[in-house]
């Protein structure tokens, strides 16, 4: 592990628990770990391949060696995705210490830092011959939003090997933005806010984190131009402050809030806190689907509104998933809140761990709990639309997801547990070694060890204890009832929310934690027309779903129904429900005055598989939601 | 009525019916006859009001001056707003002989006419000074697409006062397009095949009925470059002949069926009109709302899978329900069945019918069944979006939606009956006066009395009967259980389909239709996802909606249930159903691991409004279709 500053890609100065670094928490095994070397071993390079291939990196050269084009290749905002899969280096390098990501980054680093022009402004797509000047198009431009991602990646060096050429370049950017955007602006897309405020934070930089809540008062003015989604799209139709749900762009929303919850921490805004943990459950309960996804239309990439949640024309794209554990990650560490740490996971399990394909070369952008026909086989090929469905794709054009997952990934153990002042929590569950400083100055050391998500049995074991009490706290997630913590070899019945184990420990001590994974029904509130009539299955923290691979030959999964009278059932590791063919087709007019003319047929057993590995075994159609008979 | 040659939109040189002419029917008054007077007073100078003020019919100035600029006003198809609007004021002179619509006519085509180049090109967005070349971009283009409407614009003056300076505009426009387009090219925007095969009608040309079917031929063979919607957008993914439902943008699709009927009528394709009827019959049974729109996504303004139908975020474009129209007329004057007058019912009451505002200043462009929340008042002097949803506008940026209303109000009785060998169908209820020539000769005047859709009587009045037997036939909608057919005053019963007096008939001959309208409950088919446990009430061809306006203050149509055990009551006109509250709110994760913690609370009655009026009394939430409990 490389942690010559304490390596976390977000450090508040103030907050009810502390986040680990890099060099207290690594895991040892399982489910994440074995997500993590795919992605330092497939998708890092995959990136990296791709942004050559088209063009994109040789757009920093191009701007360097003053040899700009018309013709530029990529999106408007490419060079955020090589600043991003920098990020993504800079944590790897930091978690494994291997010298050729290292190298990469270097070099990485020069190719971009040439590019910067001489007053710190860096972009590829602005201000150099044959191209638009700069900032002439804040709302769509994405000029803030791309310096945003830079400064990010910035903070992932400086956190992990310290000062280099990279966090020159980043400083140099901020400047200039700072000296740039002193009065008036602000970006269509947020992002910058969240840079700002954590290269702020990592520099010791108070005019960055200044700049950051200018900016963030700056929006909700209406001072953007309108466009045909509406003011909302990017957050500028109200005041973050007086905002009651995130609606309009999901990954601008998300990201927004993210950086408002610095804000607040830094400024100690109680105020600013207090409205965007009701925005965030105002969300959660209304505009959040069953996987923890976020963002239901695909017109604009927007929520909408309260209980619009359609399963198969889900957007809940890749990037808000991982925009909304920004989000709530920074929501828990500063109130310490559980219910935080429980969306992180569902939605770690549902969303981030469904987007990749199991060898890390394709990704899912849009991630929908209902796919109705049988997707294309992907072409490996080829760069597909955003909205594509049914099949991962190996790249995008707008191709924002691979890398924002490759970050994520690089950096998940980090979200697993947290330090206070005399706790360890530990709040996702992987075999790992975590060796923290607490709070008061002491330090413990535990291992943990379990199969989970395929097993609800978490066993920690102490290898370094403190001196004195210690509180060491496991979360029992909302879905675990009847969950028993087992110390010192004596059971106690465990409710949702933090078990605690508070006493002095010894080294060799075992804690165990059950947690009873039972496949389960789970129904939803009858205010989501969308799947009004439906049960879904889970399994501990996994939202299971049918796949029409499983059908027998000439059944559509269209036909089934499911019987939520009778109790899922587990044989060989595989999870089934009892179902139903409906009548055959009746072709014409679909409504008519009468509602039974749909008998049941014939019986079938279901199978069910984890929601994230759908789509894996070639297209198929595919149902979370499952209807039961009228 | 002006009906110098025949008036009528559609003529094809075959088939079962015989469309009617301006000078065999006009109303007398009724529902669709007011419809028309707005449509005349207000609609019609409303469009040319707008056009003139957004610049676009300007831009036909500009092109005929040589004065273009780089800063055109408009979207590149908006030059067929003006034909569009040229074809409704030539129908709507038809109609009434208005003597100012004629000159406002004669005054737009000299205007029109200016620009069109030496070789017939007319377009002002290409091909000037400061403009893209000619056809450089023919999946985006909308070049031939406008030329369609032209062409169309072109029949509806030949076919009321015949050949003019318009129709030479549009000779000549149209031989263009067969010199350019002889071997290769098509329009990512199906329309010109419609214009090329009705104005080759019109003028006895084959070249232009050769060169529609050529493009139609054309299609489907992926020659226009992908797009990130997917070539079945432009439906060039697969050729007409060979596919089996509609698909991609829905106006793009339905007016490709439409011009696909005509050409298979004209070539006597029995192979092609079978492929399309099994296309309608697929597309109707699986991806057609219950008012008859078409259309289900915002995203490319297409038709989504099967039972992809959600009512919040319909689509349902105006423009789709007026081009499902002209594609069901079509099928019905081909094939004589009566399913495709049913459909066309529906779509005018419950689609076409909703978009203009009463006054017919504003239209909904989408035409969702369920709006969530109650919709912004309207700006009556802003250009809105084309999704705007929840109050009617006045205009748009993409403005195709309001000259296509004025052009189908101001030809709707056409649709209402037809002719055959030995008969006189009545297709559509209105008060009308009718007198028509049969195929065999013989002529036959009638007068139709009635309240329709308020009241189901219909009475038929024999003003001049024919020598010999004739065939009158009634066409009962397949909602009209119980309907009774009198006939020189005795009643007999009647099914759904056409009930037929065939006799010899003598002046003052009264036949009567009774079709029973009590409200109704209507199931939708347990595959349509989207409104899966919920029920909808009709009354005789109108579909009903709940409206927010109408429900006690505080109560949100969200929590509101309807108990379909107790059928619906009308009192003073009004239509009630027995509903229920669901029990308050309950914060927090809204998926649980219990169905029934949703209790029923109070009762209420729940007033309905006919769909078509809703919004008409200020923003509303609104439903067609009302949960019923678990």
């Amino acid at each position: 592990m490389i942690d010559k500053y304490g390596g976390r890609p977000v450090v508040p100065s103030r907050g009810e628990e502390r986040p680990l670094g890099l060099a207290e928490i690594s895991l040892t095994g399982g489910f994440w770990a074995a997500m993590q070397t795919t992605n330092a071993a497939a998708t890092l390079p995959h990136c990296e391949t791709w942004l050559e291939r088209l063009g994109w990196l040789a757009n920093f050269d191009r701007v360097a060696d003053g040899t700009t084009g018309p013709d530029r290749p990529g999106l408007s905002f490419s060079d955020s995705e090589a600043y991003k899969l920098l990020e993504a280096m800079c944590w790897e390098y930091g978690r494994t210490g291997d010298p050729a990501v290292d190298a990469a980054v270097r070099q990485l680093t020069a190719r971009i830092g040439r590019a910067q022009d001489p007053d710190g402004y860096l972009n590829t797509c602005y201000g150099h011959a044959h191209q638009p000047p700069r900032y002439h198009d804040l709302e769509g431009g994405h000029e803030l939003y791309c310096a945003g991602h830079l400064l990010q990646a910035a903070v992932a060096r400086l956190r992990t090997t310290g000062a280099d050429d990279l966090v020159e370049v980043a400083r140099r950017a901020a400047d200039h933005v700072c000296d740039t955007f002193t009065t008036h602006g602000l970006c269509g897309h947020p992002e910058i806010e969240l840079g700002l405020v954590e290269l702020g934070r990592a520099l010791g930089e108070e005019r960055y984190l200044a700049q950051a809540q200018r900016f963030l008062d700056r929006r909700g003015h209406r001072t953007l131009r309108d466009i045909p989604f509406g003011r909302a799209y990017f957050q500028d139709d109200m005041p973050i402050r007086t905002a009651t749900a995130w609606r309009g762009h999901a990954v601008r929303a998300l990201y927004l809030a993210a950086a408002a919850v610095d804000v607040a921490v830094e400024r100690a805004d109680r105020e600013l806190l207090a409205a965007l943990e009701r925005q965030w459950e105002h969300t959660v309960a209304r505009r959040t689907y069953l996987t923890g996804g976020m963002g239901s239309r695909h017109h604009d990439e927007s929520f909408g509104e309260d209980w619009e949640l359609p399963p198969a024309r889900a957007y809940s794209e890749t990037c808000a998933a991982v925009a909304s554990i920004m989000v709530a990650w920074r929501l828990y560490l500063a109130t310490g809140r559980v219910r935080y740490a429980d969306l992180i996971e569902r939605t770690f399990f549902n969303v981030v761990a469904t987007a990749p394909r199991a060898d890390g070369r394709a990704f899912f952008y849009a991630n929908p709990l209902h796919q109705r026909v049988a997707g294309p086989a992907p072409d490996e090929d080829a760069v597909s639309p955003r909205a594509s469905v049914g099949a991962r794709a190996p790249w995008f054009h707008a191709a924002c997801c691979p890398t924002n997952l490759a970050r994520t990934l690089a950096t998940w153990h980090l979200y697993a547990a947290t330090a206070g002042e005399r706790t360890l929590t530990l709040l996702q569950y992987a075999s790992a070694r975590i060796t923290a400083t607490l709070g008061d100055g002491r330090r413990i050391g535990v291992e943990v060890a379990t199969d989970y998500p395929h097993d609800g049995l978490v066993t920690v074991r102490v290898v370094a204890p403190p001196p004195g009490a210690v509180a060491l706290r496991l979360r029992v997630p909302p879905w675990a009832q009847g969950a028993v913590l087992e110390d010192a070899g004596r059971p106690q019945p465990v409710a949702p929310g933090f078990a605690v184990v508070d006493r002095e420990l010894a080294a060799g001590d075992l804690i165990r934690l059950r947690l009873p994974m039972p496949a389960r029904f789970t129904w939803p509130d009858p205010r989501i027309d969308a799947v009004r009539g439906c049960v879904a299955v889970e399994r501990g923290p996994l939202v299971l779903c049918a796949e029409s691979l499983d059908l027998p030959a000439g059944v559509s999964l269209d036909d089934v129904v499911v019987d939520p009278a009778v109790a899922p059932t587990e044989r060989d590791g595989q999870v089934l429900v009892r179902g139903r063919l409906r009548a055959a087709d009746s072709p014409g007019w679909p409504y008519t005055g009468d509602p039974a003319n749909h008998p049941a047929g014939a019986a079938l057993t279901l199978r069910l598989v984890p929601y994230h590995r759908w789509a894996e075994r070639g297209p198929s159609a595919m149902r979370v939601w499952l209807p039961t008979p009228p």
